[in-house]
């Protein structure tokens, strides 16, 4: 086989390797994602600090729990980091790839420790359904209860989202100068726009996004707070409305406030959370706005406005509701589930068949790449109408020269092999998730809308169970596993973890 | 813009036209158009006079419209047909898309005629859905009590589905030789493979391809007969096997039989069915037998033998159903599924939520390309499985060369390109029409589960209303005609119809 023959070939700069280098070389990189994710560990068992804190204050006795924790992984994390310090191999793309899901990984496994022993009624698999939703910015719960429940492990829940969000634009940032073709969308398009070299250094790019999205989350809690919220509550809401998480302090979620001023104000925040969020940084620098120049920011807006539109037509005509009145929480909840947040002010899967259908694309949709969102995305949406769109013209006009184009840039084939490996990727997750969890029981359309708001990391599925109303809380130990891959791969764009399942990434 | 500037310039071979040409041009196209549809018709008219027969030999009085819509039908064929002879315009893949998207409309068209006005109680909607159904070899239906219908008309609607089958095979094979990036798989990967011209003619290979189908539909209805059907229950299932149609002459389908050695000879003629057609006429040739050659029948094989394994365990584990009697009918049913067939031998679904999972996954499969089998189909799967693998296998190796093989061939961008085109719009036209379905009021499990059994021309779907047990004819008018333009799209494989929305395919 050809391509055996040439992997084995160095490229010519490589220093020549004696026969154990393959072994050491694994080795190096074991150790260097022991150091890495030992790193975060460290992070991870500060912020337990702060649910810690709360629950000094409340004299709620869960701050052992935390604390307990926070100095369980400190120290692991401590003796993991110093025993694997030292020299670091080259980064590559494939390196990159093995430190985002393991730190995604562990982490996870450290966000659960809380939750399954503190003072709430989950599984291990529960908890860990519970760490990865927040972690990937999922929002699907198995605590009901949540008015209850002690406000650190509230606040818990709400870092982890937060933490997600900034694990996304941060970290596949680091990674992105060797992803070009590796499927993550995330500043995809910006990076390879060559033309534009807005912030040359990757650091100051990292440090200008975690930034604006720190203010955002600021200006949130503000809006929040000024429009009737607790403080708490505008905090917790306010990290995981920026994360696109939607966990709330309540089981009524964003209902619980009676308040069209919060909904609208929610409405504009997940929106801004769901646009690339490189346009934040540009603002601030002597070039011209570019805001309007990346087509996939024109897309989304327009899919948010006119199925909000369509939803409150729908209720107007179905239902009888006021049109103004049904306007506000329509784009709410629409713009909820579009930019795979997952609050809900009701149960929208009352409204009618229409209604239902309707969530059920938006689904599937996604915000802008580059954002916390998930889901397909817009950016994807254009590159495949576009596709469509030159294919058909060739038909037509066979002798014609058509260039596909995203923004400025030319669409390469190496990015719509990179984009229909995603979709393909992405559909064959969807289906065989549904028939692993209709094994474990579960019904066709908790099963479907079960995987679909796991992969696209949106929270409520359709159906009796698990949809706006309900929780994940009565789905078997084994689905819930499933969820929590499913989450994981939605969120790392699959090829990020699936490509860790060929043993040559490993081993070669 | 480039592609309009381009797309003026005329081929150099060509004449100049006079500045009126493009008038004349499209005149000449509509001509065609109704020359070729109307030739069509003729054929369908001649057809409508063996159903008559029946009917006069049961002394049934439907046999009068049958011979009305018979002369009707004729002679407005005929005089179309005189009115629009005369010279053609070239050969176009433009043509070839308009043409074969007429004649199936008109081709629905006159099929409805004789359902609308025969002795059975369905809409204007539900007669063409019928009549659609039946040439897209869908074999969804909207009439209940079929055992108590009159014999010609039941005999109408199996020829429609075998007469459908024959234009799957015989009019995209004539329409294939500019198809090569139009996205229409039949005979796709056999024609793009230049070494090996096994019938260099079309019109020879078309008729060759004709008589395998004719010669298996008798090898179907002598192996039906021999195991205990009636002559014309025989020669009825025999042509909706064989076009994997589906319709059947009794409300319970196959299961009205009893008997497990016709589902077992069902199963087989099925899969016979959905293999390429080309391999039967391959095998009357001086060359070496290929059969194995083509990598999409192993993975279409394999993926009817998992499957009808995984769910026939899953009854012996569920239901504690003997291991053989379930493999007989989990197989029988699963084919006839995969194969977008649609008979049923029972109501699988009230199996467990395990089998309804596997079967919601089989409905999307398909058989091969180049069969009269619908759905994604296995080459499409390993193409995509393979395009996956070798990017991964790139991300591993930068610099190895990966060459895409199917078969003996390179997997072109440009056929990357179709595979992606048809994905998205297969996806996408299933989530619109799930919305649409859902503005006439269905539920969300009948309008998504009744799109995907319709793009995919399988039959059945999900659910209380169009799940095994039930059929289509509870739904409004305007989603039986939504259904109506999805299945017409999923049996021409989207392109050829959807490329017709653009005005320019008719004017310029």
């Amino acid at each position: 086989m050809p391509s055996a023959r040439q992997g084995g070939k160095r490229p010519l700069h490589a220093r020549p390797s004696p026969p154990e280098a393959a072994t050491s070389r694994s080795h190096s990189i074991f150790r260097t994602i022991a150091y890495v994710t030992s790193n975060f560990g460290l992070g991870l068992a500060a912020a337990m600090l702060i649910p810690a804190l709360v629950d000094v204050a409340d004299q709620n006795e869960d701050w052992r729990v935390f604390v307990g924790c926070s100095l369980l992984v400190g120290m692991v994390c401590i003796l993991l980091a110093t025993a694997t310090r030292g020299e670091r191999p080259k980064f590559t793309q494939r390196l990159g790839f093995q430190l985002v899901t393991s730190v995604w990984l562990f982490a996870t496994l450290i966000g659960a420790l809380p939750i399954y022993i503190a003072s709430v009624n989950v599984t291990f698999a529960g908890a860990i359904f519970e760490s990865m939703s927040g972690l990937t910015t999922t929002g699907s719960t198995v605590i009901s209860g949540l008015d209850a429940l002690p406000r650190g492990l509230l606040l818990w829940r709400s870092l982890l989202q937060w933490l997600g969000g900034i694990g996304i634009i941060g970290m596949v940032l680091l990674v992105l100068p060797s992803l070009r073709a590796g499927g993550l969308a995330l500043f995809h398009m910006e990076s390879s726009d060559k033309s534009d070299k807005v912030l040359p250094r990757v650091n100051q790019l990292t440090g200008g996004l975690i930034a604006a999205y720190t203010v955002l989350t600021i200006l949130c809690t503000a809006a929040y707070t000024s429009l009737g919220m607790s403080f708490f509550d505008a905090v917790n809401h306010a990290m995981t409305t920026m994360a696109t998480g939607g966990y709330s302090t309540h089981d009524a979620s964003m209902g619980y406030f009676e308040s069209n001023g919060i909904l609208v104000a929610a409405t504009l925040f997940m929106i801004l959370a769901a646009l690339p969020f490189v346009i934040y940084i540009r603002a601030f620098l002597p070039r011209r706005f570019q805001l309007w120049r990346d087509p996939q920011i024109a897309v989304f807006l327009m899919t948010c406005l006119v199925l909000s539109f369509a939803i409150a037509v729908t209720r107007r005509v179905v239902n009888d509701t006021p049109f103004g009145e049904a306007l506000i929480s329509s784009a709410f909840n629409l713009v909820s589930v579009i930019t795979t947040t997952g609050f809900a002010s009701e149960d929208y899967t009352l409204w009618s068949n229409a209604a239902i259908g309707l969530f059920f694309l938006a689904t599937f949709l996604g915000g802008c790449a580059g954002s916390t969102s998930g889901g397909i995305k817009a950016n994807r949406l254009v590159i495949l109408y576009r596709l469509v769109r030159s294919s058909f013209r060739r038909l037509v006009r066979p002798h014609a020269i058509i260039r596909l184009k995203y923004g400025n840039d030319d669409i390469s084939s190496e990015t719509i092999q990179t984009v229909t490996i995603f979709f393909f990727l992405f559909f064959g997750t969807l289906l065989l998730g549904t028939v692993l969890l209709t094994m474990f029981g579960l019904d066709l359309i908790t099963a479907f809308s079960g995987t679909l708001t796991a992969i696209a990391n949106v929270g409520p599925g359709f159906g009796q169970i698990i949809g706006p109303a309900g929780n994940f809380a009565s789905l078997p130990d084994p689905a819930l596993w499933t969820l929590s891959v499913v989450m994981l791969l939605g969120r790392l764009e699959l090829v990020t973890v699936l490509i860790l399942l060929f043993p040559s990434v490993w081993t070669d």
